[in-house]
């Protein structure tokens, strides 16, 4: 299944944060941190401006991204978990 | 009875989330999470800009889209459950 | 009395939803559904924008339209219950 | 003394509603219903749009308004209880 | 000392109410309302629009006015209560 | 240190009310009010206007102002204490 | 690993405060306020305005400056902790 985000929206899938402390132990999922950190999976086209102008998206699949632990809708498909949310929303490229 | 969504909005129909678990036990209604994925029904003819002009819409009768928990209206029309919501409000088509 | 809504307003007046189940038991007032359903009785000249160019009215007298339970304001007139909103607060029209 | 509203505003003297049952009861104050029929008593040059131009006002002195129980400041002056509200915030002209 | 709004403020001093009821009894204070009317003791230079273009204040020095009981903030500058609030905020000039 | 306020924002520190009461008695900081006046240390460069251009400010350094006790960001910088805040939440300008 | 704001975004790198006391008493963490002072350690594209046009920043790499105790969304990269914020969120840089 594909999704096409409307607008100058993002799908975004979270990168678990790391579940091993420092000194090596395996953390159990309830003490493990709201991922703030993902994939970009599919970009919409972009914002539109009053003037009607499509902006094109600086952002684009692969991308890794962070984001706020609020922004966007949570949603799963078939199973899986996304954010999608507007790029505006997103906090930083990171590479 | 035909709907004819007023500006930019649009008239999606629910569909079931799967009510079998993976193990093959059908859920009760309670058990059930609010549907996010639905069928647009019908679409208006668009958003206005402030210049006038109208905007023609992204989506079209069929598609299969994603929309948060809390997004649009809900509105029983003989019977029958829609949710009415502006374009923008719509996250994702997907196919 | 005639009403003259102002702006881009139209005056609805509620469309009783069925008082009898499908079994044909009528139902009393308190177990009713607030309507959702009313016919259009008067529209203003339309929305003002920016530019002071006034857009017209999609909507015209006898038009039978959907709207949220929280739309507009509800005002008695004469003993007649009334909604009063904006036109793009209307969700459909219907036919 | 007179009163010369601020921009779009216009300033409405409540028409009280009946007091007489359709019994010919009369009703004591706090079983009357808040007024929401008014006569404008005067209005303000008109609404200034970005560009700076102003709108001509399109209710006039003497015009009888409907509006909202939570519309616009209510304000007494020499003893008379006035509500002043922008002229976008009244509902409907009645005639 | 003399003050100078910022921008499309006016500086106010409120125009005690009558501090008599109609029987000639002096209320204490306590008994007495938020007054709702004053003078306008200085205009700012006006309103800027998003073009950059200042428009002049409506309302000049020595204007009597009404205020909404909860419009603007108030201020003692040497021991003298001033309610300072934007033109747009006053609900009409009175003569 | 040097404070180079973003935008059309400005640094104001806090004049001291009057400590003692007209009879001479010198109050503790408790019995004080908030501040409400203070002098401009630093100003930005201006608002920039939709169209991308900057509006110098009308405020410089020096002067003396009237601001709420709500407005701006209190904000300590080697144990002095400023608030910082837009220039068109500075109520007036006083001399 | 490198941080691409987006827009208008600075990534922030908090200063600690100060840990000693004047009288030269070291304070744990818990006694020590929010900081409100950082270093900048990124900066996004500019501000894109209505008409599609990027506004530069005009806070550079290296910049130190003030922010509000609850300005920005904190994010923990690699076990170090950064604020981000939309530029206009900075209240000031300081040197």
């Amino acid at each position: 299944m594909k999704l096409h985000p409307i607008d100058d929206r993002v799908v975004i899938k979270a990168l678990e944060s790391e579940t091993k402390t420092k000194g090596g132990i395996v953390l159990p999922d309830t003490a493990k941190e709201k991922p703030q950190r993902g994939e970009v999976i599919a970009v919409g086209r972009g914002k539109m401006l009053e003037s009607g102008k499509i902006v094109e998206p600086t952002l684009g699949k692969g991308d890794k991204v962070l984001f706020g632990k609020y922004a966007g809708t949570e949603i799963k498909v078939d199973g899986v978990e996304y954010t999608i949310m507007r790029e505006s929303d997103v906090l930083a490229k990171i590479d």
